[in-house]
């Protein structure tokens, strides 16, 4: 039966009937969400209000990586991920790479890019030339709703109209692009698209007549940013990779490494989770600051297929005997407005991170992506991924099966060498039972 | 300075170590942190150990969205998200075609992958042929590893050896396919791969002595699963779209969103943002029934552009009046295992969704994709994205500016058909405020 006016029930009224129609009318079904709600009633209506229907709060881990050198200072980095490991593995690489130089990173540049999609059934020059007589009109239109971004710094930096016939029979955009300065600035972008796309049509329509007829089908910033651009790396001699967990000489390692990432330039099946691991470290830092992971992950999956293949996001080379991986990467974030000071734990993360600037974001981030991604590759060509998963899972399956003391012993040395399985466990440790 | 041994101390001595290094000892950080824990000891301790290096919670709304309709069965779909305005357009959707249909959705297959990648200095037919003859003793090796699985009708479904000189010299893989049921299965996939890595490495070691070197560089499972693929659609006569709110004929409407559809085909910025909002209710659902939203994103993207060019991941066709949106993507999600039963919540999404199987939910959570990109649409080709969001927008600085009663009215009304920026309406209640 289809719910009407779902939406305007309260919170405890939504819970209710959720209860009603689902869980037998099980009273305990708000006492259980209840317990995962703030203790503090105006910052659970915030949390409330982030989104819409909210019955509850989601929680998930909220960790910190200590040690990470950027650019010669020294940062503690808040990541928020539910994943085990991940940011182990960031706390590893971070140190192992303090001792060796630290990370570098710079922002290439910071553009933001959107659209004004339309259909013209007229001639395109026509249009086109309509478009250049009016430019200064269109800057008229949205002088207002830039003026203070342009007290911060910022604004428009081009407004172009670009003939995509090439592409769809009447198909055309008016693109332009920004300087957002601190803001991911996702709604200026898309006030002034809109106020541009509407002022437009009305040139049009009252210019053209007869000509052609002009529809407007959407005004939208996009996530694709590949001008909003950083590069993170990290270089030492190759002798001094050596840290005494390689089982290997640094030179195999370092070969090792640039074939890894090598593969994941030629093999999309390796691609895809190289840079899922990449992504790892980069959303749980999106999320802690208070950004949007899906425009993150949208942008950087594009920009990984621009040359018609999809590949790995990171570069290995190495030159003279000097190692270097870099990532390099499009992250659109801001330091301000959206959730970056509604949520106070995104608050907390960037007073965490010394108050960065969006460019100081930006090469944080690259920076524990690329973290990740070095941790990942060293476990993957040496002791192999599933060493330290399954010594966990291990001590689950023991703690599952209550094993004793000296089960828990023999069952650790016989699995040392071994692969571990919930029934490979569970048939081992029976006939440790069975001989006793 | 480095801090060294950070992980070992308490979760109580790390938040003093950042307190003294980053917020002048301030004794109140610890108790803002502890806020955000959760009242119960246990369940605490349950969020501590999903990761490292804990210090506190990241609250996440929890949402509902009801009225889903998939194969005239009715959900209640949970959702987390931070973006404002996600559950509300997946909710609109939902009902809009719980009154044309409803959606439907099929899963086309669920296979996982993974690779062993090798370096070979050798001849490859030596070593192809090599595998052949010895592919008994691989399945021997990980038969215990597989035996849970296979009693639950899975296990892996084929083993192959693959030349990839083509792409690099020396370059092969083992690839094994699997059928891992409800779970996602990533740890058995990974145990299995490192075994016949291990196992085949040792084989070719004492056979091919003298013939060339086998180098295993990694054994992974890959995130990109194509052939783990289901499709959501919706459909109905062109008539029938109509809603009373689209402020145009419903044949200009559906003409606008095949558009819209087709723009995200040709332009890569456009798919990026196309994509990025159907990840939006994908995510969301992946978030809150304890899946990783990394994994599904690394997949999605590298399947839009799995053509050679990165596209709009839904197709929508007009035939014989009658409208279709459809939205196929691989999805490989468990309700097994993993977070899915540790973390309260995800166990709660999981009995709201009535337990459903790995395959259920893979029909769910693309339904919710599709549920978002057609309310996505519809508001981009009729009334605009930023209406919504900017009536949002306008009571904010409203509030801000500490607007009366009938500055409100008068404000509401001139913004009505105007853009909204911060400024602007600070100016336009200037000049109020003057005139008054």
């Amino acid at each position: 039966m289809k719910i009407e006016g779902f939406s305007k029930l309260s919170k405890i009224e939504k819970i209710k009937l959720i209860s009603n129609t689902l869980f037998n009318n099980n009273l305990l079904l708000t006492d259980k969400l209840k317990t995962f709600w703030h203790s503090d009633n105006k910052t659970q209506k915030l949390f409330d209000e982030f989104s819409e229907n909210t019955i509850s709060n989601f929680h998930l881990p909220f960790g910190v990586v200590p040690n990470v050198k950027i650019n010669n200072k020294i940062y503690i980095v808040p990541m928020v991920i539910e994943e085990s490991s991940v940011v182990a593995a960031c706390s590893r690489s971070g140190k192992y790479w303090f001792d060796r130089g630290g990370f570098k990173a710079k922002v290439i540049n910071n553009e933001k890019i959107g659209h004004v999609h339309f259909d013209w059934t007229g001639d395109f020059d026509e249009i086109q030339t309509l478009f250049a007589d009016n430019i200064d009109k269109l800057y008229l239109e949205i002088e207002s709703l830039q003026s203070s971004m342009k007290k911060r710094g910022g604004g428009i930096k081009d407004i172009r109209f670009k003939n995509l016939t090439n592409l769809e029979p009447g198909f055309g955009q008016i693109e332009i692009t920004f300087d957002t300065c601190d803001a991911m600035g996702a709604n200026f972008v898309n006030s002034i698209l809109e106020a541009v796309g509407h002022k437009f049509k009305r040139i049009v329509d009252r210019k053209l007549i007869g000509i052609g007829e002009l529809e407007i089908i959407m005004c939208i910033l996009s996530n694709y940013t590949p001008d909003c651009l950083v590069r993170a790396s990290v270089s030492c001699p190759i002798s001094e990779l050596d840290d005494n967990s390689l089982g290997m000489t640094p030179e195999v390692f370092a070969n090792k490494i640039y074939k890894a990432v090598r593969i994941s330039k030629i093999d999309k099946y390796r691609a895809t989770t190289h840079n899922k691991g990449i992504f790892n470290g980069i959303d749980a830092v999106v999320l802690a600051t208070g950004n949007d992971f899906r425009a993150i992950e949208a942008c950087g999956h594009t920009y990984a297929s621009r040359d018609g293949s999809y590949q790995g996001l990171t570069d290995c080379k190495i030159e003279e005997g000097i190692f270097t991986l870099t990532l390099e990467i499009p992250l659109s974030v801001g330091t301000v407005g959206g959730l970056t000071s509604l949520h106070p734990l995104a608050e907390f993360s960037l007073d965490l991170l010394q108050r960065p600037s969006a460019n100081d974001l930006m090469q944080i981030i690259a920076t524990i992506g690329l973290a990740q991604n070095f941790a990942a590759l060293k476990s993957l060509v040496t002791s192999g991924i599933q060493k330290g998963h399954m010594k966990m899972h291990l001590m689950n399956i023991l703690n599952h099966l209550e094993a004793n003391e000296s089960e828990r012993e023999q069952t650790k040395i016989e699995f040392s060498t071994k692969a571990v399985s919930y029934s490979s466990v569970r048939e081992y440790l029976g006939t440790l039972r069975n001989y006793q």
